[in-house]
């Protein structure tokens, strides 16, 4: 996809070449400039009330170390700050190997618009290897998906209508002011919709396809925004390609809000029972 | 404290300028240098196994834009990535202000050790103002500290003689074979020692005080190492000084140990039962 096409939201579609890769593809992708930059730009399928879904962000600014020849081994942990809104339309990728040690290497990265940045990233990647383990937390419930229903989004808003949402507890649309009383805890079934394999760009997405806690809390929908986002990857890309395109387990909530600021805490499950990632975030709110 | 001090481990004492101030104070200070470089040095108060304690380098990168002139509100996150060992002796740190809102503001740190990058962070600061609030995590139960035992640590170890510890859970002297069946979960009273009242530097070093989960769950002491910490702040500056040099409650667990991995997860608790930072870290592990 090129920037260009990414533009012109609603127009015609891209070339076959393009339009025949999964649209979190087509987002994600990258070209490299003579520069050193790599160009992006946000895409229809992932476009948020404003600006574009911050998961696809995430997921891109990973692609940007996880595509490159230097590249070694898996990610491990990714930080994501989003320092400014994002506009529609074109990007550049700025990154950098901080640091290449024997297994691990460390990259910093950064997401520009019109030369001023917008969002800041860290990665962590590794070689994995065998070693003793264990799932301290338990495994939450999880059931059949095939029994639960596919929620639909009544508001015209694109990201959300990018995945297959299967909501066990927390559902957007329960937003009443008792929620005030109650938790702000979420479980779901998601995956990509279209269906495609899960890998670490599509486990990035998802681990901030929750919606704001403070929705449910409050009872209705507020400005909000999230400022800072952090992704273990418990899973290496072996374990995440043999999830295939099934859905995940998701299950959030957060701890604390309070001064305009509140965080969220998640778990990201295979359908096996596997715990393949947990990731935290912190979260502007208005009021 | 010159750097040229820290070096000399346990030497003669700093000058009376230097040593009057607590250790924790000397080991975070910062000398701008002409060329807007910040000087900086271990310092062995908080000497671990091997380098420095990594709660107190987290503190000290802090430290740069805390104390600098442009600085905007308070810290809101702040993500530490240990990218390579860091040896005893002088560092350098480079701060740049990446995004500057109106209430809201975006760093990137850096500490270099003979041009070598050892550690990159991010922080997020903001004005914090008043909003709806809402702890939703439970806070834990929290023995009246005159009742708790003080923990003494045998190792000789320099970092933990830095801190006063009450153990209610899990501490480290407990290590047995039978960890292996059990949890990772420790609970404990902790503060400056000597006392200091509390700020975004102690509570930063704080967060990372917490011993390797994985001692807990394999009953012995394994070559580890923190990888990447992130920290959110839901305490402002003054909510930190109310609590002057008391203690704070920490709780921390880890959900999962595998491939050479495992993460922490952890809440700082001020003794009124206000939550005052949660913190989560992804731990390197040998066996």
């Amino acid at each position: 996809m090129t920037p260009q096409h990414a533009l012109n939201n609603f127009a015609d579609p891209a070339p076959a070449s393009a339009s025949d890769a999964h649209p979190l593809d087509q987002a994600c992708s990258l070209q490299i400039r003579p520069d050193g930059l790599l160009d992006g730009a946000t895409h229809p399928a992932y476009a948020n009330m404003v600006g574009p879904f911050g998961g696809v962000i995430a997921a891109t600014l990973l692609n940007a170390p996880l595509s490159s020849p230097e590249r070694l081994g898996d990610p491990v942990a990714l930080t994501v700050n989003f320092a400014a809104p994002i506009t529609d339309g074109p990007f550049q990728i700025r990154r950098q190997a901080t640091r290449t040690n024997r297994s691990t290497q460390h990259w910093s990265i950064e997401l520009l618009q019109q030369d001023q940045v917008c969002a800041t990233a860290s990665a962590v990647f590794a070689i994995r290897r065998e070693t003793w383990s264990s799932t301290e937390i338990t495994a939450p419930m999880m059931p059949d998906p095939n029994c639960v229903p596919v929620w639909k989004m009544l508001k015209p808003l694109a990201w959300p209508r990018s995945y297959r949402m299967q909501f066990t507890q927390g559902a957007l649309d329960e937003l009443t002011a008792e929620g005030m009383d109650g938790d702000s805890a979420s479980s779901l079934w998601i995956r990509d919709e279209p269906a495609r394999p899960l890998d670490f760009l599509s486990l990035t997405a998802i681990s901030d396809a929750f919606f704001p806690r403070i929705f449910l809390r409050r009872g209705r929908w507020t400005p909000i925004g999230t400022v800072s986002m952090t992704t273990y990857f418990h899973a290496c890309a072996d374990t995440l390609a043999a999830q295939g395109s099934e859905s995940v387990f998701g299950s959030a909530r957060a701890q604390h809000f309070g001064k305009g600021f509140s965080d969220q805490t998640a778990e990201l499950w295979g359908r096996d029972g596997t715990l393949l990632a947990n990731s935290h975030q912190i979260v502007y709110f208005k009021e």
